[in-house]
């Protein structure tokens, strides 16, 4: 992220949200520290999973952003907010290990998945632990409003779940319901971090709804980006089994797009070659027909959406770096 | 249970807990109804688990207990007693959810499990379900506290759980390793329920930690129980697979007790059934070492503890049902 950073005058700011995402990841290990050394064998291995900490770094740069000055004056965030950013990387992290399960997985960032050194019922219970621990950690703030915000948020997250596996294998799966899909699936989590990181700096009710926006549609514009990078992605860059979605019936953007826009017989190939699971038939189909550029263009658009509900915050550094993180999203390739 | 009442003084309290629990159902259902009918129809299917409703029933005798007078004057009871025995229901429900999966079981309660029905995957996301929905649920009581204590429950039992995948074809297990699996992947749950039912009844700490202690030992004993109905139990009346915990190499306590106190030869034949999963040999064996009986024993022994623990109570029907209760968990036949 630091190649996109504008100016040296983010320097200082880039320099503080490192730190303190020290700070959160000391919290994230404290919080699974057991008294049991089978225990913490297991939570040692879900630590490897740890990459961009995108969702602890909105906690904090939007809890930065709406306090922020002109000029940077640390510390300017409490810890509450580091608790929180260790939260919702709990979750996220409960929600790779179930998802590994789900897909049967075997290599995440480049190691093996929990799955597949001890087996699904392990990295089932494992991400039951991860769960209670991120609600347990989340109830020591003695906040009711941040557990209740977070509950209803796994609530819509495992709902955008159990529906899309209740679409797998279905080729008629439509914009408006891939876009439900990924909205509870995905973005409400991204959304709430922008949520609670201004609600926890005491921003207005206008400012913590625009952050919750952005989150949101940034949210959609990852998913969007991951189901690209499954379906056209390296992956050596990626860092994890690729071609899943199509293995495990799932149908994302850059297919219904194909689907919805080919003609006749463009469509009975492209079915014939979900049909039989082979990516690079229907990957090619759909570098030919534009899909997949048309699918990267709606995760621009999110983009722009995104950065145009952060024009209400008062210019800084933090805002800068949370337009920077947007435009990352979609240009990654891991 | 009713089988159980000494006196038809009794009466009126076992018709109001009866009230209470059809509330604590509606409780349980409204938070469960979602927007999206794939997920209702999920959540139906559990609803059809329910059993003997001993979590919520503990939640609610127990407040009873700790407000009761000799004479019966409902209602003594709070919204609150009704919304934290659904909350413990529900996470019970997401542990038996993800406990057939754990067990690939294809039967529970007389009908099919969800794991059989719809699939590993769709029962992994249904528990995540449940676990979200039954923090979601406690939340909304609005008291950091019963957060906190439920935190540290659930944390627990996933670790009791995790312990006991850790220890599957160990057949070495020794009994303080069973008992330490046994106590926090179930009776830390039953004790919780006590100790918030009469914590939101106002109980003094003493009560508190008496009825804690009481609901622990009752748990270890209800699992005990549990774990010879496997082995032990009519597949009819239990209404679940049974010898699940032989063909999953779970070392449960008669079988300690057999490898423990038989002579050489017998410990070698012993040891050759479990190599094999030879149930019905095993089970000969144990019955003829008194390893069945023993295990049965220790179990009684813990309702004796357990009902010890119910002596600083005022005498009331409240009380006189949760002895009875005790009784009936080392008793049944399912």
């Amino acid at each position: 992220m630091s190649a996109l950073l504008p100016t040296s005058a983010h320097q200082p700011t880039a320099e503080f949200l490192a730190r303190e995402l020290v700070e959160v990841e000391r919290i994230f290990e404290a919080q699974l520290a057991s008294d049991l050394p089978a225990v913490n064998a297991l939570c040692r291995h879900v630590e490897r999973y740890r990459g961009k900490m995108l969702r602890p770094t909105l906690v904090l740069l939007t809890g930065l952003a709406v306090r922020a000055r002109q000029q940077f004056e640390p510390p300017v965030l409490g810890r509450e907010h580091r608790v929180v950013a260790a939260v919702v990387e709990m979750i996220h992290m409960a929600t790779l290990v179930h998802d590994d399960v789900l897909d049967e997985a075997d290599v995440r960032r480049q190691g093996a998945t929990v799955n597949r050194l001890r087996g699904n019922e392990m990295a089932v219970m494992l991400g039951d632990y991860l769960i209670s621990n991120s609600f347990h950690l989340c109830s020591t703030l003695g906040d009711p409003a941040i557990n209740l915000r977070l509950g209803q948020t796994t609530n819509t997250l495992c709902e955008g779940e159990l529906i899309q596996l209740h679409h797998r294998e279905n080729a008629s799966l439509d914009e408006e319901t891939y876009f439900e899909i990924v909205r509870r699936k995905t973005a409400v989590l991204v959304g709430a971090c922008c949520r609670l990181g201004a609600t926890l700096s005491g921003g207005s009710p206008t400012v913590i709804a625009a952050l919750d926006a952005f989150g949101t549609a940034l949210g959609i514009a990852f998913q969007i980006q991951d189901d690209l990078l499954d379906l056209a992605g390296r992956a050596d860059i990626v860092g994890k089994s690729l071609g899943r979605d199509l293995e495990k019936g799932k149908v994302t953007l850059p297919i219904i797009i194909h689907l919805a826009t080919a003609d006749l017989p463009a469509r009975r190939d492209a079915l014939a070659a979900i049909e039989r699971r082979d990516a690079p038939r229907l990957l090619a189909q759909m570098r030919g027909s534009g899909s997949i550029d048309a699918a990267h263009q709606r995760a621009r658009a999110l983009v722009v959406d995104a950065k145009r509900e952060l024009q209400g915050l008062v210019p800084s550094p933090a805002r800068d770096l949370l337009e920077a993180m947007a435009e990352a999203v979609v240009e990654r390739e891991r």
